[in-house]
């Protein structure tokens, strides 16, 4: 194969960047879309669909919903070209995010560190008394993907019992535990049993406000709720609501809507809701782990083999 | 056998009291120690030397450090009588709680939270950036209990490199984990090269202070202290220092000399320590699990079969 030319558009830090230039070696880094082969980051879809050479373009995010539209598809797939995606390299940081929120909410952290941070009294009997033992406990995951499927793995040792509710069951009966698809009764007594209830959900037409007031309602009174997903597919006054009645115990949000939240936005205060500012998926080597990603894909497409985290 | 007299010295909550009762019948509750073949509580040592006719105590706690004495062994021994205590109640919510206060960290919630409660900003950038992920991470725990083979259990999906650090290292190997002798250079490397070091040592003359000056100056730099065995097994105004020095990244702390620890105490305000009010093996069914041990042991002890949780 002659080499490539790489458009990367992303503004990586030196430690990144640096890996990015030796592992293109033998390839030619260019400095626009339009004459680029290969593309990394996060393209406008417009400019997307007019770049005529592009063969190939490796989006550095988990979720491609901008890109996931009819137009994309029918212009890639005229062209041969593909669309990947950088799942891989936020399943893990996503994924321990979620148990960092179901742990610090068992062993009631947010208690303790508001204690130290006003009255420093020693709350020690109202804490214990306040926290759950995870193990044995049970779990509603919604959507299952790359994130879903390593959580199952961090979650495994406490033996909880665990569902994820999706658009469809599989044919195959391939998921990791037992799985129920989201329209049916089995989901709803699904929701209403569980002590965890988990959004992973992308955002997509049929996800949007996923949860609403009824599905919120369904869920089991005393349930913690989780969203790591979007904040789109939550309905959130309703979640609102159900915090400020006590039927949800607590809630943990990475996503909102909007983002940034406002600070005057009444989700910051609802009761007993927790909220971290879209870092589920960050980590400190992100951006060398984005670029091995992509390199290791780079390779693939250089030999021909089947490309890793592939949409399109 | 004969109906057994049981002092239960503990004041359970009804649940627990009625599951003790129906627990215990064809035996005789008896209101004192004085009069009774088997005591469950925390009895006073010197009482426990005294009462004759007591066989076997069973403790309501993971510690037995004021009972680890020569003279209640003497006592005991001359008698026939054994000591067990409730490690098994107490395993799964301590080694969740380590479980939490490293995941707590490497996700960063306690600077989220504490933005939550301050400015509301959404310093998204700055949080991720701090962000680590666990898996692949390494770390030394000091002793070698339940908790910590529970711990180690939790950990497994992580693919962590752990170490556990004890007094002297089993002959026959049987540790889950690599293990060094406290002593040794090797424990000094151990120590050196971890990205977490977590103490869940117990009281004893042989550990008061065990994480003094020089070994806390021995962990890597960077790297982030637990503590839920005893405050006593750590040089507090050693950490003091090293966390104002930024030598250690964070410390986590369940366990502190005094508890409670008065609200000026200069560690509430120690860079990044953060502190429970000794709730580690706290959960809400608790009473009811040490009951069920203790049940578990009466029918041991009636069909004379070892007692499991034995000390004495």
């Amino acid at each position: 194969m002659n080499p490539l030319r790489i458009f990367c558009e992303t503004s990586f830090p030196a430690g990144a960047k640096d890996l990015l230039v030796k592992g293109t070696a033998g390839h030619q880094l260019v400095a626009s879309l339009q004459e680029a082969d290969v593309v990394f980051g996060q393209p406008k879809v417009d400019a997307l669909i007019a770049a005529q050479n592009v063969k190939w373009a490796q989006l550095t995010s988990a979720g491609y919903t901008s890109y996931d539209r009819d137009d994309v598809r029918a212009a890639l797939t005229a062209r041969g070209a593909a669309l990947t995606k950088s799942s891989l390299v936020f399943d893990e940081p996503c994924a321990e995010h979620v148990v960092a929120f179901m742990y610090a909410q068992a062993r009631q952290l947010p208690a303790a560190l508001a204690e130290q941070r006003g009255a420093r009294g020693w709350p020690q009997k109202g804490v214990r008394a306040k926290s759950r033992l995870l193990r044995g406990q049970s779990a509603v995951i919604a959507g299952l993907g790359s994130i879903t499927r390593r959580l199952i793995e961090l979650l495994s040792p406490l033996g909880m019992e665990l569902t994820v509710m999706r658009r469809r069951v599989s044919d195959a009966g391939d998921e990791p535990v037992r799985a129920v698809a989201w329209d049916t009764p089995e989901a709803g007594r699904a929701l209403g049993g569980a002590d965890h209830v988990i959004n992973n959900l992308p955002e997509s037409p049929g996800t949007i406000l996923f949860f609403n007031a009824a599905r919120l309602a369904a869920i089991k009174p005393g349930a913690i709720f989780y969203n790591i997903g979007r904040g789109a597919t939550v309905d959130q006054p309703a979640l609102i609501a159900a915090l400020t009645s006590g039927r949800l115990s607590a809630a943990y949000l990475d996503v909102t809507t909007p983002e940034p939240l406002p600070p005057g936005d009444p989700l910051w205060t609802a009761p007993n809701c927790f909220i971290t500012p879209h870092t589920a998926g960050g980590h400190d080597d992100e951006s060398e782990r984005l670029v091995r990603h992509f390199l290791e894909n780079l390779a693939r497409f250089v030999e021909g083999r089947p490309l890793i985290d592939r949409v399109v």
